[in-house]
């Protein structure tokens, strides 16, 4: 097979820019209904039987049979073993990585993460209490796109937060077992793991069984089974958030290597086809560069067949009237992952409103980020960076507003709670405030 | 009509305890597969005709004819002439439980809401910036609760979080608008506001229609119908949660007055005849004096007969066996709204770990808080404070991963971001690591 690396080359001053690019960053997040129900079904089930259904769906969608779930569970001793039996530089890759992730969690959760209160005037206390969630799941995806960094960034923030019990689920397509993410578990410190996956797990997770507990979050990626099953159960848990396919965003000057661009370009389209890789630059000469780069460089790639398939199908290289007119595009599409592929990139970053994670500076490649730079690698995808946030801390805390209000604080509130909720005719709402009034 | 406050009384030490409490904790927020499929089918009409769509619905659902979506909306200057309309105690009341509102989420953002960042011993910049989003819905109910306090609770937190437009809608049953509700959107803030409502306001603002703009995030409470199609169109946009039925536990240990704690009680009871008001107390003859106070005080109120049905439906008296028991019992049921209706409130509040408010001390009605004490009245029901917290700055607010690594930086991740992405077979993503080093 002959493969090139075809993506679409575009520029902002086309006349058919606009349908163009629309065209090229459509991605539907509808839901098939065909696999909601399917979903529904499924999740009922396992609500109603427990373990019996559990037993059930896994022999039927991962052709493991077990005779309880007891027997799905994978020890303390199991996950050690796997740590202790990969090869020494993967042994010390995921602990330093883990080392990193840790370190940076902990630096969100004091910044953004702990308790506050102050008094007003009247003496009255004012504030929140954050906590951390009693018990988490976190979903692991099996099969082919097994991925032990997504342990790590799953569960190290849960352990920041305080979480007392981490649940993973993990399938294992028939037994297969991935060492590195058992090893990976046993480096975060996963409380309870066991070998079931899709909209069953989610359901065991959410509901509980007589042996999986319930838990009060699910997080982490899955097919759209999973994301049909978290979608349907949030409410009952909570849930991170719904992921569509990765992307990568690069804004480019033309100051970074060609290769370094095409590479990382290429990291995100190696994920799957419906990945997308964007380059926006305002110099031609360079994007010809970039693209004589991902033809020499394509062949070289085992997963090119892959690369190939989203560069065509949905990765792009734009030609903008300028660096400014790339930020703006760049909003536009709130990528997950933007690279500012630049000599300058800390003036191109306050221009950029949305985005799950910024890469500044040619040093600075995504996939530093994806393993092991210390910030979540669980990011908003499909322009949804533009009302959420990377997997954090605070995804496993909680708040409780704190109110003491004072006596004298009481005279002073009493009168203008009693009058708004006269206002809305709730009568007991303010007789509750005026009977704390000292003159009546 | 007789009306008598009748909710049960239990005992933790009675042999039927751990089932009347099951009993009457249970709330099932499951969905009805009716007004499920109803709302689908408007979400998907209003998605694709629009205005036409949504002046259609209105006709029917609200009785209101319009001859255009630009009809509907309310202009600055109506939501002026209403505020100036309304008695001079509710503006000022209005004003002032705005400031105070205000000043709380201020102090919140500061606290949990602004961007952060340091350097490791490389060189490398690690941190998350914060920004507001652009445009949120917030939805405000209408007809029998129309409730003014809700519209500052929602747009207050969001304009200080820098939201850069703010759009409301408000059914508006027969043409009959609320003045409060309109004032009370000219004192928060509210950028334009749309009187429509129901599952077809969601699908405006979450698509956007020729006339109503497409927003980032919908924020606010509303019925089955809204409940419904805020869940279903969660992940086009942002939302805050589901709500389910309003709660009040009261947890005492005798020292406050009994016509104070009962009155709370109504005053969550009174919100609707699903609203759950539950008391906790060790001393069981301070149970008697607070069930003797509302035998006293029910006739006197204008909303008795809401208030008996939800005593009688969901209320409950229990008497425990010591404060610590309230306390577990409470970490149970993780309330909305938590009182210590105690004269050492700070000795138990550690214990309690699941709240979405905590209100401390004799003084601090609940009502003063749903009002005007400064936090948010927007929070976490039917068990849910287990994992989510009340409305906040920080909802209307994301955060984007800032990494820039230096190239000393790059020689240290590398290595270890290989040997992870080879692992993972991701040999793009381990090249575009290893391009960065200087030796290879």
């Amino acid at each position: 097979m002959n493969l090139v690396a075809a993506p679409m080359h575009l520029s902002s001053a086309s006349a058919t820019f606009e349908a163009d690019f629309a065209a090229r960053l459509h991605w539907s997040a509808d839901q098939d209904a065909a696999i909601e129900q399917r979903v529904a079904d499924i999740l009922a089930d396992v609500r109603a039987r427990g373990d019996a259904a559990l037993l059930e769906y896994t022999a039927r969608f991962d052709g493991l049979n077990a005779p309880s779930v007891a027997a799905l569970e994978l020890t303390q001793a199991e996950l050690q073993a796997a740590f202790h039996a990969i090869a020494a530089p993967q042994r010390e890759a995921l602990l330093a990585a883990a080392a990193r992730v840790r370190s940076y969690h902990e630096a969100q959760k004091k910044a953004c993460g702990e308790s506050w209160s102050y008094r007003d005037a009247d003496g009255s206390l004012l504030g929140q209490k954050v906590t951390p969630l009693d018990r988490v799941g976190i979903y692991v995806p099996g099969g082919k796109a097994a991925y032990p960094s997504s342990v790590l960034m799953n569960a190290i923030p849960a352990h920041v937060a305080g979480v007392g019990e981490i649940i993973m689920v993990v399938p294992t397509p028939g037994g297969e077992k991935n060492p590195l993410v058992l090893a990976a578990a046993y480096v975060a410190g996963v409380t309870r793991a066991f070998t079931l996956g899709g909209a069953q797990a989610v359901a065991a997770l959410a509901y509980g069984t007589q042996t999986v507990p319930k838990v009060d979050k699910i997080t982490g990626p899955g097919n759209a089974y999973v994301a049909s099953a978290k979608k349907h159960v949030f409410g009952t848990v909570g849930i991170d958030m719904i992921a569509g396919p990765s992307e990568i965003l690069v804004l480019a000057d033309g100051s970074t290597p060609p290769d370094w661009v095409a590479m990382d370009l290429f990291s995100q389209a190696e994920h799957d086809e419906l990945a997308q890789a964007i380059l926006l630059c305002p110099d031609a000469a360079y994007i010809d560069a970039v693209q004589d780069a991902m033809d020499r460089l394509l062949p070289t790639m085992p997963r090119a067949e892959i690369i190939a398939k989203s560069l065509s199908g949905r990765g792009a290289l734009i030609h903008t009237r300028s660096m400014e007119e790339a930020c703006e595009l760049s909003n536009r599409i709130a990528p997950e992952h933007l690279e500012i592929a630049s000599h300058e990139p800390h003036r191109w970053e306050p221009l950029l409103k949305h985005a799950g994670a910024i890469f500044l500076g040619a040093y600075t490649s995504e996939s530093l980020g994806d393993y092991c730079a210390g910030p979540n690698h669980v990011l908003p995808t499909s322009g949804t960076a533009r009302f959420s946030s990377p997997l954090g801390v605070y995804d496993f805390q909680k708040r409780s507003s704190l109110i003491e209000v004072s006596e004298a604080g009481a005279q002073v509130l009493g009168p203008i709670a009693a009058t708004l909720a006269y206002g809305e005719g709730l009568q007991a709402h303010a007789q509750a405030a005026q009977l704390r009034l000292k003159q009546r």
